[in-house]
């Protein structure tokens, strides 16, 4: 008797959710996207493995010039989070590693100090103020939306923070890759900076930008 | 010399609506979902009959365990309601009736008493606090986003009341079926709700659950 | 020794929420609102009574002109669905009964038929499409927001509706009071009306106006 | 070396963004919409012409009936604003123009008198109070969301101003165009808003309305 | 003369911001909150301190019952993160520790585990379907926003993880303290559970309820 | 018989607003302000020249160092739009004028051109493309959050743009003041922008930031 009241139960709760499950969207990154994310993946080809991901698991792939590493598992790499309001990132800074001045223009952050010490700050957009801090490990510090801010491993070994965002697709705009690093010609550049054109060419050479 | 006028003014009207209406974004289930909702139906293809819904006119299908029906009006059911942040539901209580603990992950809930008299309440998340109370026909009772909560017929005749939501896809997570009516194994089951393997096998054997 | 264990989990769980009950945010009328919604009582004052809502149960105060009755239950009156993104109200309609053209400039709406029969409907904004019908005893319907709408007891005995909002301050704002039950200067409402001034200060004498 | 550095580090900030530019969405209107707006263009494919529009440079065609013209750049006319919660429209009053009585049932509006003087006005929902001021050249005003307003030539000259929303698709409900622009029933629109049925098929004449 | 015109243009921009620094909100935890948060605390008196917690850095006290401590920076005790749509918790499981069955009402979470290896997973609401799986060192999980879910130490070590929300206030509901351990009367526990008086009384017992 | 209609029908509408006008939410800037803006004016105190701003209508002071004024109508100079998710700004831009490189950490910017010849752009996160383009007199240009963007006066005459937001309180970071007008010591400046310690010194000096 039990079992057929359970059957008749379901039946009430399944015909609700017949199109789709909406609890979740994971991103079909097949599909075109709108001004909210991604489109869903089918629900029946959902698994537990959507939901998880490894690839902030090792090191990320330390580059020279600044000595560290960003490795994301935004909407893009980690199609979970799709439409959640959250995502994640790794840092790794080497010795004397530096994340240099950067935004997220869609999303506050909070970073949690894996290992190492690490001088992290961001500065006011009103009166330009700046907020820094040596963190230590465990230490946790939060970056409000849009805001310039920065990381350096101020310790004496190597570093490792993850990062958490208010969005899965907060991006990510270093100053220097925005201004240098394309082919925005360098008299604009020069005008908008304050900045002269011999040093913007040299700054363009570094990074890879033409004009 | 009226008549020219208006047509003038409706081109510009129109012009402006050309690709789509966009009061409303009747949902085409059809189509992949995204994080906000259902694609939209096309604007010429919608009619009154997307916006009216007579699925709640009639009394749902009673489960003998619970001696109650719920009946959702969410998004899958009427797609009307996709994007307008707002869906309704129905429960019928049969005498001794229960809608069993359960949540709404994404919404909170009004809820109207139509017929009958009711016991609900709702249990704060911060301290266990319980809110409850009966209600008599006419009453309304709001159940705050997320929160355990549940409604018994205490009274002596069948009730009926009608829920809105908050959300178009409020979600329904009854916490019995959630950790009994599936194949969550009995070892995890029984790790995370301090219950014993005996009694758990038990409960999944009457609500159709498994391992 | 169970008894120990408890002790010790509680306080971590109190001390997160020493602060503030942030499960919901039941208004406080006295204190300065903000654009979210009203200041929030204080938890430790918070009782089952503050989520329910009794205003309701009975019948509205019918008025002549319209044979009808708005009894809202909104954050202003039923501070409980202060922030929660929902709220009610009920419609008492006698025969022949109507609720005039309207809006609520901050939310879509549900409607319920109680009892008897409405013609319900609303305009669209982009192309003037009118979308309405006759609803039946226990049929719904969805007014997406900010668009003007109205209900008509369109059958031979008194109507009792049940509406509820996305938001806990939907607004209502009745065409004909907005444009006559004032003191907007008389040749203004002719301006942008196309209505004669007669009339106008004809309807400003019926509805209270001035000017 | 550097040029190795650089790189690497592109590698990293492209794999990121493999799938999509997330910064925006530029609507691709022939694709299916959603709740949040169009669907998004190829971020390939997209380009500055995108961002930039320039159907707001010219007079707006001027309608004989009110003397004036609104011209949107809104998603539908300007792809580049899909989901930045942001869009734009020209007013163009003539001598004696007047933009009649409207509401936006999604944005709030702020307006920009580029030249000529125009008296402006909006009535609160909750006591028809109205708020209306004569603005010159420079002044700003802003409209609150979903409420009954207008603007008036009341210069000497012609008129021209910009207004933005807070929404990509604000929606233009002009009520005359609303109540007799359509099919709704002569005997709806009079039991609606207390006109007689006589002005109501005059109107309807003038405005293009049938029923 | 370079020093005269910064001086001239930052009154401009000082003078934007005169009332207040609106980058971000650090919560006043003694003045009136209201649904979006606390009150803002007076920007003159924000330092750096303000947006670093160091609560996380140490392990959380371990209760006996459950083998695992959950240590919370939310905005109640880490004001930084009000208003800014994140927050961040530590859990710690000690060797067969547990964090039982639970929700957060208000937010999506994704977890990433420093050390060991934990089991967890999620049950989704509309057809009781159960994602889990084990998780090593640097993978991260997201847990849909209000959905029940818990996590155990499956490996051999203790374990740590650090949680991050999509909410400054995620709420934390833990089912068998939300039915238990609170004075909700045993009869009403039994009648929204399914589970019989003696076992209701004993769990009462053990987690410090009544009734 | 109509009087006494009306009277009652008042009672009911008036009821509903005793306690707020929750249409609009004037800034009371002597109050404390929360995440989502500042607490709201009193409505019995609320005038028509709340929701009027006429510090627009003339040129700002023109800075010499950018040949360029930015006139704020943000919250805190225009407390109407508090609440209403808009603002606007008047930009002067003299011959030669510049408004930096800068970003809106919170709202999306549409520019409109009232006048003389503006070329605009701004560059993309996700792979550093630069959309800019010159704008003639009637342009707008749509500015997604929180990018990296830019003015210049690349006419011969003056130039005058009225731009808006997609928030009451969008900020404004440029880029050069955020970096050399405060007090970040210049090795983190150099260590977080590959600029040289010279440099930084030289254009601290110019805009007046320190060690």
């Amino acid at each position: 008797m039990y079992f057929q009241a359970l059957f008749l139960f379901s039946l009430v709760i399944i015909s609700s959710s017949q199109a789709a499950v909406l609890d979740f969207c994971v991103g079909d990154l097949s599909l075109p996207d709108g001004p909210g994310g991604y489109a869903c993946k089918k629900p029946s080809k959902v698994t537990a493995d959507d939901f998880v991901f490894s690839g902030l698991a090792a090191t990320g792939k330390i580059i020279p010039l600044i000595k560290a590493a960003v490795t994301p598992a935004f909407a893009p790499q980690f199609p979970g989070v799709n439409g959640l309001g959250i995502s994640m990132a790794r840092l790794d800074l080497a010795i004397s590693g530096v994340i240099p001045m950067h935004t997220h223009p869609g999303a506050s952050e909070v970073l949690y100090v894996v290992q190492g010490e690490i001088c992290a700050g961001f500065i006011s957009s009103s009166d330009n103020k700046v907020f820094f801090k040596t963190l230590k490990q465990g230490d946790i510090m939060v970056f409000p939306q849009g805001l310039l801010h920065f990381q350096i491993n101020s310790g004496k070994t190597s570093a490792l923070a993850i990062i958490s965002f208010s969005s899965p697709t907060p991006g990510l705009q270093i100053t220097d890759f925005a201004l240098f690093a394309n082919d925005l010609p360098t008299e604009l550049v020069a005008a908008t900076t304050f900045l002269d054109a011999a040093l913007i060419k040299k700054l363009k050479g570094v990074l890879g930008g033409t004009n």
